[in-house]
């Protein structure tokens, strides 16, 4: 890839930039967007960074009757010295493109789209916030527009990326987090989509956070659909726990979002030497841990907060205290390096971030 | 409800309608589509009908995102006396309720829906077709429109009705079909969104469906997602099976899409005298009636084929041939009565049919 093909259209109204202490996650988006087509006889084409504006769309278009689209979520930071820095943002296109196969969606070059968005972000660099703490949200998505009322894949694509600057998402300090143990609602199972980035799964866990909600919790544990009894995820994260010394983490199995953070930080581990092993991880288990006093931390794992340290663990009648509601060494050693690395105080040892020039 | 209250703009373009024998499924719409809005504080408003026309969304509308969403799929039927039929209109809506409810999305007044969809038609009327076995399909949906990549149900959203005149499913008479035992893939489990009409389950069949086509299958036969042992349902139809003079269809268990057609035919059964039995069925069982030439029919239903025979079930190295591939007695029997209540050539015993004046 030598030449980037790419139409401009300058949006000549700029917006107003929110506040950096009053930004509300996922309100406010920047000036432009980038969008690129897909047809069955002409693959992907004409990627055009425009103005942000509304699209327009059949009312048949397949993304509103059969939910066929795809997603991905990652954060540009800027640094101290005002460089611009992405979070290994080709682990997000390799998973926007293993989501998009299990939806039946054409796959997109990876490269050029990488190359697509550091072009629309540096258009776009002044949206990435200055203050401490607040980054500009990246959300690449495809959607299914052929208009057509039939069961089978859409024979038309758009993707697009749109951008929304997002502040801290600890702004009082990280405090760690009340969980609820959801088990009657399931959000993914084998053979199903929870491994791909996909609508369809987010809506759908609505109903468990509603109830998580009024009861005063701040996220669900997800069990297995299958026995109803190994930890998945939390909330809309990977999950970790330190159980005496060593680290461990649900094994991907299809049903599990592979995390971009989760990864990182399995390979933190294993290069600090510090123990981590992948495998079924049961409640059961977990609270044995806990009553022996060896469950030390609880952490869930995402692009949105790093690291997210878990204070409370409620499953009906059973209820535990993790580190008496504070943040574990292990969880603050992790955040701070990943945010260090993320925000460039930390020196990057593993090539982790690239920055838009 | 006295008075309906609703605007009506008239497309002043009309559009050719397609010639009878060369309709495609779901490819051609009406001049006319109904549209109500939605907000937190003011409810559902707004109800109109206005020219088929694109729709207009922010990029960051959560239908893209988070796959907030529900539809229904029924049909208008014209009658050899020239009368517009629907079925059991108001079961779907009813449905619509149900799976909104599982994707948190605010209920509709469902008398009021049906008000307007027959107004809808009304104003439609020549959009249904004339042509034995040709109807108009209705695809009522629900839309999540708000501008907003919190993880939370919309504070806005839209409801349209979209009509499409579709042709005669058995074009060539009713040939049974070939269905392969879908044992990877899962379209639903229990706690998850099986049950609600919603756009996220149909994307996650394609993969499955594309698999079977290539094999030479016209549809796939779902397993339960917990033990991938019981049936639940063939393509996105309810299936039942005639074994040794009894009728029997899976249980409704939460992951089983809760047909209208299912319902309808449990019913004639019913009052016809004929022993019908809602449970869980294994394949394994299946197989052994099969063995023991107790397999006597198996049929899909659904509101697009009303009934499907099926002709072979393939399970890995397990084929059986049901009925020789020939279309059964009572599928014939319920598929001429169902249809005929349909068209207005069968005395409607049951109240089923609601006439569009
Ligand atoms: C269901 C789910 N689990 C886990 C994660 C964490 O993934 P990542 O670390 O790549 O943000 C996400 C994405 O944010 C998610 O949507
Ligand atoms: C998954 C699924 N199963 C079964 C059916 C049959 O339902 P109905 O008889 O109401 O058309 C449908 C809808 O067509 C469906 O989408």
């Amino acid at each position: 890839m030598s030449e980037l093909k790419m139409d401009l259209i300058d949006n000549e109204n700029k917006k107003q930039k929110p506040d950096a202490d009053k930004i509300a996650f996922g309100k406010h988006y920047s000036d432009h967007m980038f969008i690129m087509d897909y047809s069955t006889d002409k693959g992907w084409y004409d990627p055009r960074i425009v103005p942000y504006e509304p699209i327009t769309l059949d009312p048949a278009a397949m993304i509103f009757h059969y939910g066929q689209t795809v997603f991905e979520g990652l954060k540009a930071y800027r640094t101290t010295t005002d460089k611009i820095l992405l979070f290994r943002p080709e682990q997000n296109f390799k998973r926007l493109n293993l989501s998009s196969d299990r939806l039946s969606i054409p796959a997109i070059d990876e490269e050029l789209a990488l190359t697509y968005l550091k072009k629309l972000i540096e258009v776009e660099k002044d949206w990435v916030p200055q203050a401490e703490g607040n980054s500009l949200y990246i959300r690449p998505f495809i959607i299914a527009t052929e208009p057509n009322l039939s069961l089978a894949p859409s024979e038309t694509y758009q993707f697009m990326i749109i951008l929304s600057p997002v502040g801290s998402y600890y702004k009082e300090g990280i405090h760690p987090v009340r969980i609820h143990v959801e088990d009657e609602y399931t959000r993914a199972v084998r053979g199903g989509t929870g491994k791909a980035k996909t609508a369809g799964n987010y809506a759908a866990a609505y109903k468990a956070q509603e109830r998580a909600t009024k009861e005063g919790y701040s996220q669900v544990l997800w069990l297995d659909g299958v026995e109803k009894k190994y930890i998945e995820e939390v909330g809309s994260m990977n999950v970790f726990f330190k159980i005496n010394g060593e680290i461990v983490t649900p094994e991907l199995n299809g049903s599990i979002l592979e995390g971009i953070t989760r990864m990182s930080i399995i390979e933190l581990l294993k290069d600090w030497g510090i123990p981590i092993t992948e495998r079924k991880i049961s409640l059961e288990e977990l609270y044995e841990a806990y009553d022996q006093d060896k469950l030390e931390e609880a952490f869930g794992t995402g692009t949105a907060a790093v690291i997210s340290p878990v204070g409370e663990l409620n499953w009906g009648d059973r209820n535990m205290v993790i580190n008496n509601r504070e943040i574990g060494e292990m969880s603050k050693k992790l955040y701070d390096t990943l945010t260090g690395i993320q925000t460039g105080k930390v020196e990057d040892l593993y090539n982790w971030t690239v920055e838009v020039k």
